[in-house]
């Protein structure tokens, strides 16, 4: 049997896993993403966390394949991140640290890539070549796998779906400075920005909150049967649709798998993003599946380690 | 020194070439594509074709790396396809059949796509790894090249940037059966398209006649100064702009290559499209380059002869 590790680097915990070559999970553990004097240290104390699980484990490096990391940032094929929102890191070269630290072979990827070739090893991918996983959380990430490999592009910035533009006519700004990006739709974020512009002009009754209003109430209220709150996942899913379709266009992928924490409403998300995507869909792309990720906070780490396995 | 063949199958000629490894092209030559039948006589054609030109070049089949060949319909990374517009096909084992007709190892990818992997190999994409041609003619077509790879997709319909919603708004029909695809701005029809309606309300003078204009006069009429044709290009580029930027999201090229009959009228073209995708890429999508096509008609046949050397 050999081992692998995944490492999911986030801007408070990194998660951490040991795993067998098949995908079985041997030990889960995080440690504090220290982000002091530039995040200088993060590398340095993921390399002495392993080493204490390899001394725990009573591993043999030789009987390791590697390190796979995931990284919040666009991380170039080569391993190298040119700056981060949350860490703390300008240009550094992630791989070449880390395996210089370790003398493991390392692989490093974009996480919420990682996160995508993780659904597709061991979750709602399962035995696709092609999908493409959207994660709706704070903001509207993605992954794209073409072939079973990331689509990682020039600058690491492949998949980037949260900044499709789905609606030439927004006047709001998305945190990217651009207008009508997916994620000012589709994210939590952006849920609640568009229950707060119905319920500031809606007078029929709801169960919403219209001054404390979260994604997640809006589709509790859904299920609940709630008019007002069905109409604002109307225009979330009209939005997403369109946005898979265009992807569709580019992609051809066999399956979307839909994730982060806007996923946890569970199957009625579903039709609602589903019904806009065959309206607007190329014929070739009708066929493609839809479904929930199953990975949860897992996917990360899954797919840091076959990352690594790939490499 | 080793040889290839390159096949471009086309709705009236099929194009074809002999190359030497290093990408010289040592002849080229045209037969007509025979649809009748149910086309049940274009491999065959081809077929014997080949072996005309390798008894004339006395070639050994030992020296012959196989045939590429590009098919104007999806193709799956199998060789199969699915159906054809313009050739009488339905289901196809092309790459089987070419195979246990010349006994030469065959590979088959759709036109557009095996078109810019010949414009990365030879012409306006050289030396880059990560590309999308955008092929401006009666449609729009596309080929996006990932990491030296055509992004083929799980049915073959990968890079059909044509179809590509980039106007929700349209009320006009695009012929897929969608309503504000790319084709209908940015190929030679949708220009025409554009002018007509342009030119139906316009008191200006100008040079361009609304019974009789083409996407050629529109560019001419630019060149020359005309104030109705800039604008009628402002809006052809306005719309291939925003879908560039949306395919760059998703694909994070270098470069796009600019290709089809549209793209003869030269350089003008480029600052139409690029100023509209700067103003809503991605910023880590900013850097890429805007270059045209150049290998003209020989795009096809060198990117299949490309296709099967790289199989």
């Amino acid at each position: 049997m050999r081992y692998c590790f995944g490492v999911d680097i986030g801007g408070t915990t990194v998660k951490m896993g040991l795993f067998e070559e098949d995908g079985n999970i041997l030990d889960k553990w995080e440690i504090v993403t220290d982000t002091s004097e530039e995040g200088k240290n993060i590398i340095p104390n993921i390399s002495a966390s392993l080493e204490k699980k390899i001394e725990e484990h009573k591993l043999d490096k030789a009987e390791i394949i590697g390190v796979g990391v995931g990284v919040p940032a666009p991380v170039t094929s080569d391993g190298v991140v040119n700056g981060t929102a949350n860490l703390g890191w300008g240009y550094k070269e992630v791989r070449k640290e880390l395996e210089e630290l370790t003398g493991l072979k390392a692989a490093i990827g974009n996480d919420a890539n990682v996160a995508a070739l993780g659904e597709m090893w061991k979750g709602g991918g399962a035995g696709e070549r092609n999908m493409i996983m959207v994660t709706l959380g704070t903001g509207v990430g993605g992954g794209v796998i073409i072939d079973g490999k990331i689509l990682v592009g020039e600058n690491g910035a492949g998949g980037e779906i949260g900044h499709l533009c789905v609606n030439y006519e927004e006047t709001d700004r998305c945190g990217c400075g651009n207008r009508g990006c997916l994620e000012q739709y589709a994210s939590a974020t952006g849920i609640v920005r568009l229950a707060k512009q119905k319920l500031g002009q809606e007078m029929r009754p709801t169960k919403l909150n219209k001054e404390d209003v979260t994604a997640k109430d809006v589709f509790d209220a859904v299920k609940a049967g709630d008019e007002v709150a069905k109409e604002i996942a109307v225009v979330f899913g009209r939005y997403l649709g369109y946005g898979l379709a265009n992807l569709a266009a580019v992609a051809d992928p066999s399956v979307f798998v839909i994730g982060g924490g806007v996923s946890k409403a569970g199957e009625v998300l579903i039709p609602y993003i589903k019904e806009p995507y065959m309206e607007r869909a190329f014929f070739a792309d009708k066929n493609v599946k839809f479904v929930l990720a199953e990975l949860g906070n897992d996917a990360g780490i899954c797919g840091a380690a076959r990352l690594v396995m790939d490499a």
